[in-house]
């Protein structure tokens, strides 16, 4: 762990060199990145990369972190004043998508922290999950959702936001299903500004929602705004 | 592509250069694997490599195309005989998990096969999610299921398969959400033996019985084995 930099310019430069570091290795990999590349592209010297960060490998890892603690925070920030779990679910997912748009980089960077730093990727998936877990824990407890499993329903919400997300906010919404090989060579460093379709959306909170087993009754009188969408659509909407 | 071999022991030989590859790329990456490894792995020489394959590149998109079709192939037979779309997913989902177990470097493969060639990547997820959307229309058709939409359905189980694999097979039950560190340095290349724990996979299954919208009466009846346990279990159990 490097030193914290003590002055708002410090902090300002220390950022800097992580947004070019978010760039470098996404356009890159990690292996063809370098502290050279990551200077250049901040625009400081090599010497300035030292007062922060004693390595290639620190520096990726304090990304990850980096990014891990922003998602998150996007996250919860989008959920605050949900009046329910349900609306908090669907703050929390619009939050990531958006996230996941703004950063295209992150998937591929967590990805290949599989290669570089194990622990790096495992520790992303997990501080994801605990929010998640506790969260879940609460809404049981007020029998917002169902009697579900936490942990377990945690870990199947993370993957659901993680597959939709690849599918329609990173290959975005020409790629059909039955077209592999539709924006394959997409850059995959480029500005995101894939959307997920609102039917797309309302469907996966429509599958999280029963998945949860939320109760209709209990979800009716407090659902307000964006979650009433789903209140109008007993009957289930296709995308297709 | 290259030629496919004509002979018995040729296709013997691409094989031991697929699972070869498969060792190589998984335990050194990408970048740092070679022909000349993977021809030592395999016990050929490297001549011999040429006759099967043009280059490192397409032996690696060849074994993600081998990996996916094994995986689905493995799937597909064990949902053979399902009398309904759950007990399919439920086999089908067992045979991924036990797949995963057998070929832990699958994950790490098709991570990497992001980097080095987007297509395989997407070709991997499309065909497995290609086949989860007809079984799902059938399904729907049969009212097995309920009037979800079976692409975004299709995309969200893969996602729980994927999540739920990588924390309980490749990760292991040891590793506890609050311990991001348990096994952070675990070998991702060693033989998998890990196996979902059955509290886990019977809490997924429930999971998605409600979330696919199986109507209980539809459920009743048909099920036997293995699903009759979710039918035992009106109330949820825990994994801890």
């Amino acid at each position: 762990m490097s030193a914290a930099p003590v002055t708002a310019r410090g902090t300002r430069t220390r950022a800097k060199l992580l947004a070019a570091a978010e760039v470098v290795f996404a356009r890159y990999g990690y292996t063809e990145a370098s502290i050279v590349r990551i200077t250049e592209e901040a625009g400081v010297g090599q010497g300035t990369f030292y007062l922060y960060f004693s390595s290639k490998l620190e520096i990726f890892e304090e990304l990850v972190d980096d990014l891990n603690r922003r998602v998150r925070h996007a996250m919860s920030e989008a959920a605050v004043g949900a009046a329910t779990r349900l609306e908090s679910e669907r703050a929390g997912f619009r939050a990531f998508f958006a996230f996941t748009a703004e950063h295209p980089a992150l998937y591929r960077i967590v990805r290949e922290a599989e290669f570089v730093s194990p622990k790096a990727l495992r520790s992303h998936y997990t501080r994801i999950v605990e929010g998640y877990i506790s969260g879940l824990e609460d809404a049981r407890g007020k029998g917002e959702v169902g009697d579900i499993d936490p942990t377990v329903a945690a870990w199947a919400l993370m993957g659901i936001g993680e597959m939709i997300g690849m599918r329609w906010v990173l290959w975005g919404d020409g790629a059909s299903a039955g077209d592999a090989a539709a924006g394959a060579n997409a850059d995959p460093t480029a500005s995101g500004t894939s959307e997920v379709p609102d039917a797309v959306f309302d469907e996966m909170m429509r599958f999280i929602r029963r998945a949860l087993a939320v109760a209709p009754e209990a979800d009716g009188p407090k659902a307000q705004g964006q979650a009433s969408a789903d209140q109008t659509k007993p009957t289930l909407g296709r995308t297709q």
